[in-house]
């Protein structure tokens, strides 16, 4: 992740104290400062845009400080013997008769690491030995099998690998597993379950994402809650729903499942982060049971599965701004994507202005659909006459959807087909739950 | 609105029932069916898109119906003379000593204007009389004064309304009046408070937006309320901010005062869309009174009054998605833009891959911000390898500002300089309460 191994990140004064007491980054070190302060962890690698004047340990609640170079300031190693974590090596766990058979997945992310208190080096632990090891509650709860299929930021995530990872679930769904877990990052989690809400409809089991917000190896991570519950999910859920599992609100007991393509990161960093957008979440996980909480599901074992893992890089999301020129639109036509979405104002609309361009670009059969940047709510384009011009030229209202889960959607739609009133016809078309339900008031 | 005044929208045999009937767009209808049923109402245009089997009707309640045609369907016009609405001719108001003056400027939207019933079609009323007659309230709260600037759908301001607003308002403040409100669209009110929080800073007097979400003549509009609160805020409250007055609930009760820099239009249609995202409203209006919620308000009276109308066009806001691609940055870049502001993914980021072009584009001076497509918490970048190598080609975090708001603000700033290191400062600089603000957890 970016820190080196060396004390190079460190300079000048605080380069030396360092040097001259003999230690290196990941080692175990006591600074004293003056007669009676005195703090010990395991110093680490300083970022490159740090403060130099900072030397930057890992205490042991897992919190990283800086401390600031005093000339009064003394570092100590500390015998390494003494004070490595200790770590059971791992053992090879046998199956129980009876429970479930669940896949993890692995394809980057907070979840899918663990942070090297050595080093501060993120490495991926998923080994189902490594996650038993972690997490030992899992062996009760299901037969698990581990595999990684990438390991990348979350940022990272295109198309392609959307259908890498519902072609591997699938692989999974033939083996006949009972489920299978997806550990994410939580960047883009929400797309990538909305695309394989779309790749894989209607399957026979249930596909959980799962991410952390918080590094297993801070006192307030979420890694093991929310693994222990999308495990949960996968192995004994009724329905078979592509879904995400994350904390509900801020303590451990609730983990709220999302549908994939209802469920957008909605906070930088707090652990109830995801949030179901114009509806509620379709089940939560409460010490060890799952309350499934609607009706319309797709059952467990539905024989009405639909697997279709291709996606296309023609569509662009866009965002509407007041300031927006007609030419940022032409462009994306000139380059040849066959898509937009756009994130309207309110019930759908965009500056009046833009209208002719629009106009051109419909009739040369691009496809272009009309979410709200509200979040909240469905469009309505019947309500002011700029929405009514908008339908006229030809603009396809989204209803409920969410921009981001729109976008998805269409990825997978222009892969599916290139006649435009078919693209149309399945942008409206709900097949994952993606569209057309009440919305929240 | 789009609405024609005549049968136009009408075809084939709902065309010719009306046409024998002697009937227009605008006159008071009674609809027979069969026997026993009848639907009173004014014939209302029908929309390009509407059933052409369907007569439209506003009812007295002011909803739209579509009667759908039948054989056994008779229309007859009603006497106008008798249904005319009753509607007092306006009176011109006096001032009352000892009454705040404030001035209300319209610029457009479902607050400013009323339907007309006779045609559907939507016109001002923003003189001081119109008001008064509709909302005879107001008469007790202020001595009033209105104009409009202009009468535009919010989706259609550009950077050059927002001058526009900010030097009304600017000479407003001039000739010593207590307060203003502005009459707003609410598609991009956020937008258009958050531009005049920049154009006028520490203003000496309250300068309050509003809008409404139900159009007047609508049983559950929220203009009276929103209007009579703004008013109040605008003539008595203790701070002078930029602000927006919004229902705070789906209740009558309560309107929250939102900063202007802080909020949001988050809901299509729900009369309680603004929210404040990051933090809590300024104040709330309940039962005549004003709640003042936090210190660190400008306080009315400031002299410390900062009036910089300038927005620059070059700016751009960016909404990441994972298919993204370079060339769309490219394309911005080639057309002179010079600053764009990023809704990264979660605590900041953008797919890796796009690094070498925003590296490029930013040796060439353009300014780059980063906000957070999540809306909630704040950006982060020095917590992942991502962040730090976007960190340190030069990329502003914005903390937890706003992505339409940090959009705004660079349009502000890009008109006081060119000069890379000071737009650099003057973004991470807070100048209207719009970064840095502790984020709700």
């Amino acid at each position: 992740m970016g820190f080196s191994s060396r004390l190079e990140g460190y300079t000048g004064r605080v380069r030396e104290v360092l040097e001259s007491a003999g230690v290196d980054v990941g080692d175990e070190i006591e600074i004293t400062i003056g007669e009676h302060e005195k703090i010990k962890g395991v110093l680490m690698s300083r970022y490159e845009l740090a403060d130099p004047e900072y030397i930057v340990v890992k205490l042991p609640n897992g919190y990283n400080i800086g401390v600031r170079f005093r000339e009064n300031i003394q570092v100590r190693k500390l015998l390494e013997e003494v004070k490595k974590p200790a770590f059971r090596p791992p053992e090879k766990a046998r199956p129980i008769p009876g429970l479930p058979r669940v896949t993890i997945v692995g394809t980057g992310g907070t979840i899918a690491s663990r942070i090297d208190y050595r080093t501060g080096a993120v490495r991926p632990v998923l080994t189902a030995e490594d996650l038993l090891s972690i997490i030992p509650e899992l062996a009760s709860i299901a037969n698990l099998d581990a595999s990684i299929l990438f390991s990348i930021f979350s940022e990272d995530m295109t198309p392609n690998e959307w259908s890498m990872m519902a072609t591997r679930v699938d692989e999974y769904i033939r083996r006949g597993v009972d489920g299978v877990v997806i550990a994410h990052g939580t960047d883009t989690m929400g797309y990538s379950a909305a695309a394989l809400s779309f790749a894989l409809q209607k399957p026979p089991i249930p596909i959980v994402f799962v991410g952390a917000q918080r590094s297993s190896d801070r006192p307030s991570s979420d890694s093991a809650t929310n693994l222990i519950a999308a495990v949960k999910v996968a192995g004994y859920a009724p329905f078979a729903e592509v879904c995400v599992a994350m904390h509900d609100n801020h303590s451990d007991e609730v983990i709220a499942i999302h549908r994939g393509t209802r469920v957008r990161k909605n906070h930088t960093s707090s652990r109830d982060a995801f949030k179901s957008i114009n509806t509620e979440p379709i089940a939560f996980y409460k010490n060890g049971e799952i309350y499934v909480n609607r009706k319309d599901l797709n059952n467990r074992g539905s024989n009405q599965y639909i697997f279709n893992p291709k996606f296309s890089d023609k569509a662009v999301l866009l965002k509407f701004f007041p300031g927006m020129s007609h030419e940022i639109l032409e462009d994306i036509w000139m380059k040849g994507y066959r898509g937009i979405i756009i994130e309207g104002s309110g019930l759908g609309h965009v500056a009046r202005r833009l209208i002719p361009t629009l106009e051109k670009i419909l009739k040369d059969g691009v496809f272009i659909g009309m979410t709200s940047q509200c979040m909240y709510g469905r469009v309505n384009m019947r309500v002011y006459s700029t929405g009514r011009d908008l339908l006229k030229i030809g603009v396809t209202p989204l209803d409920d959807m969410l921009p981001e889960t729109a976008y998805v959607k269409l990825s997978w739609v222009l892969a599916q087909t290139t006649e435009i009133e078919e693209i149309k016809n399945l942008m409206l078309t709900p097949l994952a739950g993606e569209i057309g339900e009440r919305s929240i008031p």
